[in-house]
């Protein structure tokens, strides 16, 4: 029979392959996101096809990774700050798992949109602001659960209002474009919900930024403002 | 020390209050929508406010379920099927809360839409069907989880292709409406949003169902197509 050293040092070395797991699936995401912005921008319809093929791996991840949290809960009986290891990480790995679905969707619009001319397409310059705020966040929130960093989990939250104010920014000049040229209406909605999905990944990101609050602090903090947690943080 | 009968009995005590609490929350999350969207169409004020003011209930559920989840895994160490239940559980309030969130989006757009002369305003009519469909959809979810109906769980996730339909037909409607009178184009997006969020809650309660047949067949059927998932409820 192991000894109840050997077991700890197991349970320990299962945890770890969870975190790896999750922050492998984070890194996945991230460049699903970057490669469906890169294609929108640069039109190239070989990348949209490939972030679009390729979201079943960030799927695949999400059940390894969901499968792997039962079997330690099941055998470890984990407590206290493991068990909330766990349960944080089921929870983040469904945010990314859905943050991967906006990447596939901006992939799609993506193909839409490089299908029209592109005399009437309002410029990206905004949506890649945007985009590269809500990536901030998404690699702020991956980092913060790798180092048990709360205080940068409490920054993200407080990003999330730029991100949003980027997405309101966009609709305003999108309204304009649109009025000032009725024939751009379909096409300016693909871009807004472009925009939303970024939105999303700002929202997404902010909430794994919540969940490490929560892991850290035994607190869960998902609906309180941003104060109250930046209080909690400096406890 | 009490027998293992009595812990036995207890524990099945609370996964069944787990179990009402999801369905308690479950039924919030319902009026919460219903509410909202009735609110839109009959311009009630007191009423848009009041589903903005009760989304705080929806999170408490939320926080105490997840709560009560933990502890019942730290305590009772829950195996096999009783261990799904509880990580679907984890899963479900997730959606649920989520719903709710969209719920609130919708008052608060009806909010600014009736602030908005009636003149230029779309019809209804179109937001009412898809939001009765969604409804079904999470009414029927629900249900499944309640009576572990996996025959229910697949009729959900197929509904999701109508809901999904539903909202491209009123977009279409709502882009011609633009068209012909560009001053509507501010309000029509807000109507595009309410839309969106109806469409979001069928999403949604398509997660739910999909958890019910991991949590009564074992097999996690997020990433497959329906016609998979109904062979694998035949079984």
């Amino acid at each position: 029979m192991p000894s109840n050293d050997h077991i700890s040092r197991q349970f320990d070395a299962e945890l770890e392959a969870i975190r790896a797991n999750v922050l492998q699936m984070g890194g996945l995401v991230e460049s699903q996101i970057k490669s469906a912005v890169e294609s929108l921008i640069s039109g190239d319809v070989a990348l949209m096809t490939r972030v679009i093929e390729d979201d079943h791996r960030v799927n695949a991840l999400e059940v390894k990774i969901d499968e792997a949290c039962s079997q330690v809960i099941a055998r470890r009986q984990p407590t206290a700050g493991d068990l909330r290891l766990v349960m944080t990480v089921v929870k983040t790995i469904t945010d990314l798992e859905r943050i991967g679905d906006e990447a596939e969707k901006i992939a799609r619009m993506a193909k839409l949109l490089s299908q029209k001319s592109a005399l009437n397409l309002p410029r990206y310059h905004e949506i890649k602001h945007a985009a590269d705020l809500a990536l901030d966040m998404l690699r702020k929130s991956l980092d913060a659960f790798a180092r048990l960093d709360v205080a940068l989990a409490a920054q993200v939250v407080r990003q999330d209002d730029q991100v949003d104010e980027e997405f309101r920014a966009i609709m305003r000049y999108l309204i304009t474009f649109m009025m000032e040229d009725p024939r751009t209406i379909s096409t300016s909605l693909e871009i807004l919900f472009v925009a939303k999905a970024i939105e999303r990944i700002g929202d997404h990101a902010k909430n794994m930024a919540e969940y490490v609050v929560y892991m850290v602090k035994g607190r869960d903090v998902r609906h309180v403002t941003v104060d109250e947690i930046e209080r909690e943080v400096q406890k």
